[in-house]
């Protein structure tokens, strides 16, 4: 069987974003069976936890063969065993993997930046000042996947791991325009989320916190 | 043959940084032999690059099956063929792969944006006056990786991609002592630098910029 880990709770802005669901919309497009074990976070600081995840965070991963952590790592493990995520031949999957790491690192790490100074750090005297910076970093990489998308509906030929993980990074920016104003991400994200798996995973995320 | 891209000329901070070592490392580690292409920064601007590496990034890689982008996954890529970066079982191989991620999206991004302060965006006001609230991300991430390696010699039970990975971005603070100054990171890090193909790597690297 396999069992992902999620929050118990987590503050309204997080609800909706956080790192489970790209490990739920995965387990959904590949229609795997799996449980959901919620964690307090005094447990995921708790020794035990991070055998599992050592940075304490979540999803971690755990089914029959391997545990696992990284949301990036468990989706690509999904993905290997189900078509509807990962093209079967090596070409097709190291194309799908070029932008699940293209989501994580090329792309979010900025956004997050964004969110910090707009969010968990807002109250700091050097938030506002730093915001045009972040900003300007965020926008020029969202400008690179506007141009990159334009005329297509998915980054690849076909919907993969790829799109998964860019969607659940494109939603983050919510408190923002960024996305919402730009004419080919708007609906490549609605494309993303409109995806039955996708419903399926948010709502069940939404209803899991107490 | 395998082809990737490297930077004709990067400033001096950046020597020995710069994500083409990476792939280098991986393909050296491997026994693969490969060619470097030297682009200017006015080549990675252009719509023939972009058609390869859609961010104007360094490497881009290709063989004979496949053009890919992102160093996670060109260094996977790489690592499939060849028991030096990659276990050959799938449990292995995903737990290789989570470190890989665990370095590009849990430890890389905090130092990255270090980095921006400490470095690109120096002399903004708000640079000095955010950098404690950086530089705590880090130490935070960093302490967690000490613990997770206290008492190891490599993240799993043998070198993988991951330690690879792990110790690229672990280079990349080096005008501070956050890795330094650490008695589980630094000793670490020598030992993935000391590598024969880590050495070749950084060399042939250092003696491609003009």
């Amino acid at each position: 069987m396999i069992t992902i880990t999620a929050p118990d709770s987590v503050p309204d802005f997080a609800k909706g974003l956080v790192r489970d669901l790209r490990a739920r919309w995965a387990l959904e497009e590949a229609g795997l069976e799996y449980q959901v074990k919620l964690v307090t976070s005094d447990e995921r600081l708790g020794p035990a936890y991070r055998v599992q995840q050592p940075f304490s965070q979540v999803p971690a991963y755990q089914d029959d063969d391997v545990m696992l952590f990284e949301s990036g790592a468990i989706v690509l493990h999904v993905g290997r065993q189900s078509a509807a995520l990962l093209p079967t031949d090596q070409a097709g999957q190291a194309r799908a993997t070029a932008w699940v790491f293209a989501a994580l690192n090329s792309v979010e790490p900025f956004i997050m930046s964004l969110v910090a100074v707009d969010l968990f750090a807002q109250q700091e005297p050097w938030a506002k000042p730093s915001r045009p910076y972040w900003e300007g970093m965020v926008k020029k990489r969202l400008s690179d996947l506007s141009e990159r998308l334009a005329g297509r509906d998915w980054l690849e030929d076909r919907f993969t791991a790829g799109d998964l993980m860019m969607a659940t990074v494109l939603r983050i920016p919510r408190h923002t325009d960024l996305v919402t104003s730009d004419r080919t991400l708007a609906p490549y994200l609605a494309r993303c989320e409109a995806r039955p798996a996708f419903q399926k995973a948010l709502a069940d995320q939404m209803a899991s916190f107490k």
